[in-house]
């Protein structure tokens, strides 16, 4: 994907060093739109969220949003009182330098938990990152959102209604405490597609149900997970609600959130593979959720995926104690498109050879299929690999 | 603990190499009293239930029991109508061979799912087996029975009453798939008491709730748990029901089976780490639960634990994600006695210092305080680190 496709009508761009990170790496950035957009946010459904979370969301919900200023380093949680002063101030100041309304701006904050927020930093760079705005400069700021995240995320979709076409943009980091719902990621999508915030705000949620909430690489959640999305209307697209163009909408919204979930777990912590874990034929979809989450978050499972150890017995155990209702004797288990497990028995030695070959390969889907009822549901999770443990042990030293 | 204390009154054991293991390890073993003995028994709650467990569950349920056979190396789960025969084949030999009534037989299995158990080498091995029976050999079983495991758990209390002593001699194997309810853990409780079936039942359930439900290693539970309590009669000490002693007898039982749990979670795979997670101050008992088990099951607080890793933005994060009432402004997070957060922020850097001490050692508690009611819980955790992924990766290899 070149520069140009990575541009949308009427947003801008920058990001900078503001020595959070060390080595003069990209820590700050800053997304602009030339007008207020329309704006819907999905934020973390932890107890404890961070204050830049506590600040934005109200905004972003009162439907209009011009600026998105987001650091990584630090996640300004667990910084109480002080905490809010500082988000307050980088907010305030960041107003100020682009000469727009306070509540127009929203603040993102990603890193380590419970330090202070180093905002003289953040706001003496604030000129500079002005200065910089720039249309083609999207992937400056996904690379500025980092943490443990080893690429930058970028994802984007291109539609036309009547003749006018329209861009979604999507960028998101994202790599540990990746868990529903939201973890610790930021996902910011920008489209200068016309939609009311109702509509903005209805199609984000279904969107971000299918891709951010259908992924895992631990169980953990974060204080500071937000998925923003903005529309600004550059584009004379229009797009209303009940009609084609919103479904059309909203397909290419959730495939660009879905490819920037799967990136979020093919950049898991120290993560060598990237499974789809899908359940069909279960009881109920609600059962097939159970099953596929279980599944999926199985620290056995993880491990025997990293050891391309077609183990099924630890993926019927996990189904057996994911509390949805199935039949052990009906239970049918695929890698690939290889049947591995037949009515809760192994297959045969061949099978499981060619199971093995396939959990080689860095991507592949993994079925089970309950026979007992239309439930579908799908999970994409990562391996637990020696490198998961390396980072997480020894990621503030 | 020398072996003429682990001895009961009327029980003895066996262990041989049946051929299951390598190298001529133990691999079965067997408990034997010398009158049909009062029996209570709690099981997996995995709905992928294995063989044996289906079969000894309704005999020792029915409150009498005389042996029990285990062995390791196999689960005997996820093998359908042929694993519930070769079960019912090792149970009918075993009693043949014991000349004793066939539902008086525990058999119970552990190891790899999904292959067939070998019949034909566990009953070659009986006669031998039983003729190897000695009131001495307890700890011998206990080592047949262990499979990733890298010691042997065996545990003692020791009470009288009226002048007449009893023992509670326990035998377990854990190390991974660790998690309540019951997880792929193997505990078999020996006592010579005198104590009528629905009353063992009674405190088995109780003793098993504060130990086996209070640990985990990583979240997997297995198709294999039981355990299983069995009460002589040998000695002159009759506990009934509603009695002091029976208080007295509870409280021995919750010990003999907290010690086997932690021995379980000291020997979780790859554990370097033995943390105790207490959670007090909650709004309620069940509240105090919900945070403990976050906490002692978060991924990034068990690689925390291994980096030795003062990290309570982790810990605070487990108690906001795990459905507790809190209030983050009250919570206080202590490591030993050192108060590492206060009111949801950090202390001091030399307090971390401290902490960070503390967690050098193989063994400690973290405390945490919500400061919103007298409900409170523990859990028993390990730490997550390179070796759980090795084992779990390679086991079948």
């Amino acid at each position: 994907m070149n520069k140009q496709e990575l541009t949308v009508k009427g947003f801008s761009f920058a990001a900078l060093s503001a020595g959070l990170k060390k080595e003069g790496k990209l820590d700050l950035g800053l997304i602009f739109s030339d007008v207020p957009a329309n704006s819907a946010g999905v934020f973390t459904t932890n107890k404890v969220v961070a204050a830049p979370v506590v600040l934005t969301a109200p905004r972003v919900r009162g439907g209009l949003c011009q600026a998105i200023l987001v650091n990584s380093k630090n996640a300004n949680a667990c910084t109480g009182k002080q905490g809010m002063l500082d988000a307050g101030r980088c907010s305030m100041e960041m107003a100020a330098v682009l000469d727009i309304d306070e509540t127009l701006v929203a603040v993102s904050s990603t890193g380590v938990i419970g330090q202070r927020l180093p905002v003289d930093k953040i706001t003496a760079a604030m000129p500079q990152l002005v200065s910089g705005l720039d249309p083609g400069n999207a992937e400056a700021v996904a690379e500025a959102m980092m943490t443990t995240d080893s690429f930058s995320k970028v994802s984007a979709a291109y539609g036309s209604f009547k003749e006018s076409p329209y861009t979604i943009l999507g960028l998101a980091k994202g790599a540990g405490m990746i868990h529903p719902n939201m973890a610790t990621m930021l996902g910011f999508v920008v489209t200068d597609a016309k939609i009311a915030p109702e509509l903005l705000d209805t199609m984000l949620k279904q969107a971000v149900e299918s891709s951010f909430n259908r992924i895992t690489v631990d169980r953990d959640t974060s204080t500071n997970d937000m998925v923003l999305l903005l529309a600004n209307g550059a584009s004379d697209a229009e797009i209303e609600a009940d009609s084609s163009e919103a479904v059309t909408f909203s397909e290419l919204l959730a495939e660009v959130l879905l490819d920037l979930a799967k990136m979020i777990v093919r950049d898991g912590e120290g993560a060598t593979k990237l499974v789809k874990v899908e359940v069909i034929g279960a009881a109920s979809a609600g059962d097939a959720l159970l099953a596929a989450e279980s599944v999926a978050t199985s620290s056995l499972v993880k491990t025997a995926l990293f050891g391309e150890d077609a183990n099924w017995g630890r993926i019927i155990a996990a189904v057996g104690y994911s509390g949805a209702e199935i039949d052990p004797d009906r239970v049918d288990i695929r890698v690939g498109d290889i049947l591995l497990a037949e009515d809760g028995l192994a297959t045969s030695a061949e099978q499981e050879e060619a199971a093995t070959a396939i959990m080689k390969q860095p991507e592949f889907t993994v079925t089970v299929d309950l026979k007992s009822g239309d439930g579908s549901a799908y999970y994409y999770t990562s391996d637990l690999t020696y490198d998961y443990v390396k980072i997480n042990a020894d990621y503030r030293t």
